[in-house]
């Protein structure tokens, strides 16, 4: 077990996680693997998340918090800020992002996931309703049209697919999500 | 070999991906179980797609011409029309969605892809151009949002990760896709 704390081998397997999850997307994730690349005996892992679900569960929940943080951030701002911040999120947090809008990979029922999760949805549709004004329908709508084309953008970014993308995904997804509300502040 | 004639078998393996793709997405097909899968040599897709990335490029360029063809096909509505026809192509086909803007997975300066990826692009930038008038450089930033806003919400439905998304994709899509252009038509 080499000389890890308890609570320090739960961090460097969750480190090791994202490392290769950003090489390799989570597919390809084994725990056999992470136990190897920590130095660690591959009962490790499944002492501390059980399955590869119950660690991808740690890190949907965790990517969850850090956009809820992000969003609430940016809250003070335009509704354009809000969906900037999240495109800034997704491009520093790829591993998280890719695993946190694919329900089918881990316990999405988690508590703690749930709760990060509204956290994050209230951050996005409150505002959304800051701009909408009364009508609740309309804020959902708004907030699921925000969240889709940050979404969009940041996919297509972190996949090298958008034409002459650069390399400043802030400035582009800028001059970009700002088209979804051409009359907003 | 069994009694498949040429291009039969090169339609049986590009069917085969498909499935196995739409199962367990593109990281984790190999050429070897495509083979299985078929019930032909294991020499076989070597022979007609050289490696996995030129499978996936095969899929990637006729995934491109589906979509110039579908766009193509809405332009003669509005913007909004093109966005949900995007959505439309992305649900009906699920594989080839998940290899085409994912440039890193195979031959992305094949010329048949460059060709494919152009046309679906022009059939995209000339439906934003059809609204944004003359200015080229809203035009494209406008396109830019549309395929942004449709990649986006597509992901995020066939990942099953919207809240109560529903068995209606277009009718989501369309709730959601005209808040791009709130005075749009």
């Amino acid at each position: 077990m080499s000389g890890y704390h308890h609570g320090d081998l739960r961090r460097a397997l969750l480190t090791a996680a994202v490392t290769a999850i950003e090489k390799s997307g989570p597919a390809a994730l084994s725990l056999r693997d992470l136990a190897r690349r920590a130095g660690v005996s591959h009962a490790a892992p499944t002492h501390h998340f059980h399955d590869k679900a119950g660690l991808l569960t740690v890190l949907a929940a965790d990517g969850f918090d850090r956009l809820a943080d992000q969003l609430t951030a940016a809250r003070t701002g335009s509704f354009l800020d809000l969906g900037v911040a999240y495109v800034r999120f997704a491009v520093a947090n790829r591993a998280h992002f890719a695993v946190m809008f694919r329900p089918d990979l881990y316990h999405a029922g988690d508590p703690e996931v749930i709760a990060a999760r509204e956290r994050a949805g209230r951050a996005l549709y409150d505002g959304a309703a800051d701009r909408a004004g009364v009508d609740p329908e309309q804020a959902r709508e708004e907030g699921l049209a925000g969240w889709s084309i940050a979404h969009g953008f940041a996919t297509l970014w972190l996949n090298g697919a958008l034409p002459d993308q650069g390399d400043d995904p802030d400035a582009a997804a800028r001059a970009i999500l700002r088209h979804l509300r051409p009359d907003g502040p």
